[in-house]
């Protein structure tokens, strides 16, 4: 089956991060494709990516960036698909400046951005876009939904005796 | 019409913010609700507001709200469907604390964060997100792009002679 | 005896943190609680816990978390016990996320915050609050600042020759 | 009557942003003194004051301060009554080193901070406070939570046609 | 003559920070361009300014942008050229994004970057950069630090009487 | 010999910061004392060392503190002496905390403030401030600062050939 | 008589920051000069200013500048005397990067920094430098610490009834 | 030959930032010269550097330093070099610190900054710059983007199978 979900980033060194995102594609059941794509380095790779997301069947673009991250609002400048920012966290200013890079877009050009390092959340943030029109999904979204509250609850067993 | 857009807010003093998300809204002919729901003084309607919308028709919430801003956050605890969070500016910290309280969630519950003030875009966000399962709202959002292009190249004959 | 302070956390990795609270409260003879009530994994049992905290004999609520942490403002809109927020370290923001979204509460709906990290002041000062109407307590309260201020002085003799 | 809160301030510049919490006192019906006793100007007084609060009757200590702000810190010092502090917005840095003077207060010397410029929130903290031990100002916070949210709720009405 | 600066901005209401840019470049006999060029907009536009601004016979680019400021680094991206990048003051961040946005560029791409609103500095670097391989520039520029600090100088007559 | 310049810290964790002030001491031969005396612990024992300071001899006080850093400040309202301030860095806010607490000071009482973390500095400036008044450690100084900038100078003859 | 303040500023736009303090230095009977010493405009003028304000008989230097505020550590570079950095608030960072271009100076050269805007606190400080050998000056400032107190005290009576 | 590249950094601390940028010279064949030149330890060493430079044939100057970092700005003051300025990385503020005081300067004196630690972009800068008089140079850049274009996109064949 062909992708339905572009996880790009700007650097491999941002794979660790970005990883989580194709993790979460993974669990449900979601076709994804991942690549390097470098608004700096590679700008007309970026450029043709954005144009031909829609074409090539993709639904949702997440892409991760660090320091002066141009990737997620240059993709979301190339394509009218919804385009998830991962704010990637940076050596010097802690990823303060990946994260303006890429929240403070202008009106016209949004980007659905996640916390910094936020790589599994964007997965998430993908599959709930895909769940709008999808009600296999949804209902996974709702059963991960109890899991994780499963999970939460469980902590004080293992924690604290009562 | 039921709307599929459900546009809430924390207080009506962020009404001039998340206005310029209805008016996207109305501008691709998308059905929207607009309420005043505050997490921290209702907090039982604003957990109504998360657990119905689904049932309700609901498709994407959108949610501003400022300072310790709780209100998208905890939608989208309560709701499986996305939810876009508008840092609304403050007083004394100008949103930082607004944009750090939407967008830093933790794994497992995102927040599709837009810029401060960003209540525009926001509109834009759920119709890229409708939009991945309705070809209609896609062309209207290829031909929004063409427009913001063509506004923005003609400023060139109005600014500058050549 | 029924607990009167009730220590929650939002993950079980905030535990290091709020174990300080709970010691304090030990050593002031005070019975507390300890439980993981996630906002945004398990907002029911939160709700819950905010609703029925009165009637089940708490008379503070000691509330920590990180990043986006909607826990203490969240238990303070479903309750009219003093909350006190910890804002928790976090790895990018250092806790400036967890402070910001914390202290930050609008008019109406108040958090009593202390330091990032500050676990033990948050029992200290539920001890503060219990003693208001405690008389055991204040003078408890009282010997806890000689002592403090004793081995503040004691520092000299350990430290500097005269 | 004699006070049981104390309301006081660095300087007379500060009486804008405290009245609230005054205004918060005189609602629920509870006797408050208001001081100006500066930590800079004033330091004798500041600890005099500090150092006679629980004798005078005085129960829970409110200080708001701006800058440097180390009133409330200090009375917290002097006395082992809860103090809450308030952050006054500045004109530099917009009450950021307010905040940080106030809440950052090291291990065993507690401030219940609230938001910069939230002297409304001071108030409502000593009420819930005094509430601990008083049934009649707990069910008055009570009615106090529903009118809030009452007054939130209305505004849908003002502002949306339904 | 065809110009050898040009001067671009994301949006027109950049246009009074950059239009100091252009004076400078009149003052020193420079020819430029100015030309409205958006990254979000006009990514197509944006790629053929930087791919083709050599060939054009610009030597020198200079890029004024606010917020997710992405101009001046994409144009990086897209050509050899040293780019000058300007950051424009916002409403909400005061510019620090776009600070962020331009400044902390990946290794390999760099974007020469003045301080917020420093149009007139940019201006003033883009006839240094000229100016290593054109004496006559180089002694204007002599000339302008010669004429400040005499303007500098004269300050103390016009103010202080001695 | 008495000594002119006392060095006060808030906690003993402070005293490596501080130790380089003393050790500044050492070296130009001013005689100084050291004690710990916390603004929160012992607020009666350090309104007494800011009280008496002068009349014991003391020239310069040196004080070092961090988080809500009151010590400086406090000692500063307490004496008529220059007050030398050390923000010690923090664990969560890396000493901005610190720096904003002692530097903010009401107009009527300052301290002057030295660099996060700057024992050296401190130690530095009570000597430049006691030389105002002593031909020999003005000369000590001028000698200073020749050696460093020869050990400056040195540098370029150990790290590069030429 | 000769000045014994030197008070400079890079910039004529810094002088009404600066002209408090001259006023304190009116106020205390110390003679003082002012001038327009622009560490960027006229560094060679700065470096004069530095070199020779001890054998003019300058004890004391007060220097103000914004933004990226070279003048008071280059006068501390250049001069062993006490200097004393003034950063004046900007207006894009408000003052921030005006504090941290004066105040993180590396060991060996100090300046004693005050608040953002603290002009008159800067004044205070040079008189109770010069008052380390000057005892009328130290009564001086005991009588100031007197009068404010007086003044603080006073609010008391103007703004509350008791 | 003679060096075209002044490469400067005010303490062998900064060294290991500043190599990347000699490392580009060598890359790109370039002579440069690199030392240790205090702004603050060594101001006249300072002063002569960037007033000979010109006539010593340096054509860039590429400055680097650290917290309260005058050694850009102020080279920039004493010639009309281009002048580029590397915030180095500091222990406590990150390098948030050097990054301000080497961007925020006047208008009339630029300094062209690059990120925080960004040594090996001041170096490409430097070519840049070099390269608008040198087609040698300009034809090398241009490789080089492409190879840095060509490591991107093969990074995708190293990490994932497609």
């Amino acid at each position: 089956m062909k992708p339905i979900v572009g996880i790009v980033m700007g650097s491999d060194s941002d794979l660790q991060t970005m990883q989580a995102a194709a993790d979460v594609c993974e669990e449900f059941g979601v076709e994804y494709e991942m690549r390097v794509v470098s608004a700096h380095r590679t700008p007309d790779e970026m450029a043709k990516y954005g144009k031909t997301a829609t074409e090539k069947g993709i639904k949702v673009i997440i892409a991760g960036a660090g320091g002066a991250a141009h990737l997620p609002g240059m993709l979301a400048a190339y394509s009218p698909l919804p385009v998830i920012g991962v704010p990637v966290q940076t050596k010097t200013l802690n990823g303060i400046d990946s994260l303006y890079s890429i929240v403070q877009m202008p009106a016209g050009v949004p980007v659905a951005t996640v916390a910094i390092g936020g790589g599994k959340n964007a997965g998430l943030l993908a599959i709930q876009i895909l769940a709008t029109s999808n009600t296999e999904l949804l209902n996974k979204l709702i059963e991960y939904k109890k899991q994780i509250a499963k999970e939460s609850v469980a902590k004080n067993d293992e924690r604290f005796t009562q």
